[in-house]
């Protein structure tokens, strides 16, 4: 199960999918089937099982049911954008968005070659620079309200016009950039495979962790288009390489390896939501550091055989 | 730690302090101080340990420091209040305002016994019947409008006019009833001892958890106001007992145990916040069943000598 993915997509206001988990009935090693928490909202009465087992990447056992918190869906969704001369000013202007409180329901950041590979895969125009997509949920008042804020701050930030819509289908057409991103970047290079990955630095350092990952990018003459769930500092790449090339391959590491070296001295993490896996032992085994033994006091004590997705994240 | 507290009140829009935890340094059995997450606001690197810690009341580790996400403070931050004849209309009026998803930040509930406690202890002049209050947060027009929508909500189930303000003294004034609940509460019968505890329960069955436990309150002829934080599906109770008299302790004992069964019988938890401690270990593991022999391993790897906070929880 994947750790923390709301819908794909940056959930500012409702968090990400771990904090919609109420509950879950969870197989452990012994072959128990658990329950790890009720239907309340809330619950104090023994370790928080829910959290662990979310985002445990299979280790710990075997998830055979989820109890979600649902939404109801808001009397009016407002979608927009807006493109920016430089990363920088689009990070700005969600740092700013952030920090003014501004109840936006997501923030998505897309780099210039994303929305070069968006354009040719989905028949779009926009501008091919630094785009930044967002939604707003509430009344019909509310969402024209948070998107005229929105404007202001990107026009303050050197954004374009902010074209906003309350309309479905319109803002369906505004946000169908995003929806496909990952197929558009892969379409880029259909011949070459795609390795996707991400990171999460503090919001003050997003524009500093995409700039220089874009500097590392040009250097290494790599392509991979960048989409970011800018409101929580995540973004991701989709770095597209040839399978049958050990020494890009070698290449391809190094630069994923850089890239969570490169969020962790920020402050950051080397995954926000893929995961470990086997690809990111080493570099997480260095972010997290002496909390590793807890971690594997844990697996140890509840999966003694080691019979849960051995080999990975330790 | 109190595992869930949110400023002691009801936390709809932040979530609970739970969630606002981003990461903790903690003291582990083996003397090695770990720290369970970075900066950034998600992470998948490995376990939740800090989930795991916060709440764990003291059972795994000891807490150093603690790493909180911010909010900024409100543009406008909008309170109000409403009377109803019963806890079931005022509940009814909380589910409502819930599900038509007006972004309330918070609503608390006091019950009939409260109000009167408060009224003689903070001078003021509610009328002696269950009352919500609610806050919001937002634009000087977001505000109104929310405080409006609640307006109608109050009065489609036979609340008194809503009165909201969005002056700050005018608001700490209505407020105040709830800040003072404790003390009120303490100062209805100042020779006895108080014994606080609560329960959550999913938010459609507040209404009937909290009416069951109001006429076990008065079969037993104890003096218990109740302060909710509705929004959450959760509420307090504060017994009023003679801590000499044995006999009222059993019978204060059993009250509270029954309350805990109550709540669990409808999809709720014994304790919402308050945590397990001493008193409630027999009630919790009826609650959580075969998920305690996963607690106890986690407990057992992480502290084999038993060294922190022994005989809580198990």
């Amino acid at each position: 199960m994947a750790a923390t993915r709301a819908s794909g997509t940056n959930a500012v206001r409702y968090g990400t999918m771990k904090d919609v988990v109420l509950a879950l009935t969870v197989v452990t090693a012994d072959g128990e089937e658990i329950t790890t928490a009720r239907r309340a909202r809330k619950s104090s009465a023994g370790y928080d099982l829910t959290r662990l087992f979310v985002g445990a990447e299979g280790t710990l056992g075997i998830i055979t049911s989820v109890t979600l918190k649902l939404a109801g869906i808001p009397e009016k969704i407002a979608g927009g954008v807006s493109s920016f001369d430089t990363l920088e000013d689009a990070c700005n202007a969600v740092i700013m968005t952030i920090q003014m409180g501004v109840p936006v329901a997501r923030i998505e950041l897309l780099d210039a070659l994303q929305v070069k590979a968006c354009n040719a895969y989905s028949n779009l125009d926009f501008p091919e620079m630094p785009l930044l997509l967002l939604e707003f949920h509430g009344s019909e008042a509310a969402v024209a309200m948070q998107s005229e804020q929105f404007a202001e701050i990107a026009a303050d930030c050197g954004g374009s016009d902010f074209v906003w819509t309350a309309n479905a289908e319109e803002r369906n057409r505004l946000w169908k950039a995003r929806h496909s991103a990952y197929w558009a970047g892969r379409a880029l290079a259909p011949e070459l495979d795609g390795l996707s990955t991400d990171v999460c630095v503090p919001i003050s350092r997003l524009a500093d962790c995409v700039r220089e990952t874009q500097e590392d990018v040009a250097r290494e003459g790599i392509l991979a288009p960048c989409v970011g769930h800018a409101g929580d500092g995540n973004f991701h790449l989709l770095v597209l390489f040839d399978k049958n090339d050990p020494q890009e391959i070698s290449r391809i590491e190094a630069f994923t390896e850089r890239l969570a070296e490169r969020a962790i001295a920020m402050g950051g993490t080397a995954t926000g939501e893929h995961g470990v896996g086997q690809g990111k032992k080493r570099v997480v085994g260095q972010e997290i550091g002496s909390a590793a033994l807890a971690m594997r006091a844990i697996k140890q004590a509840l999966d003694p055989d080691n019979i849960f997705n051995p080999g990975k994240i330790f």
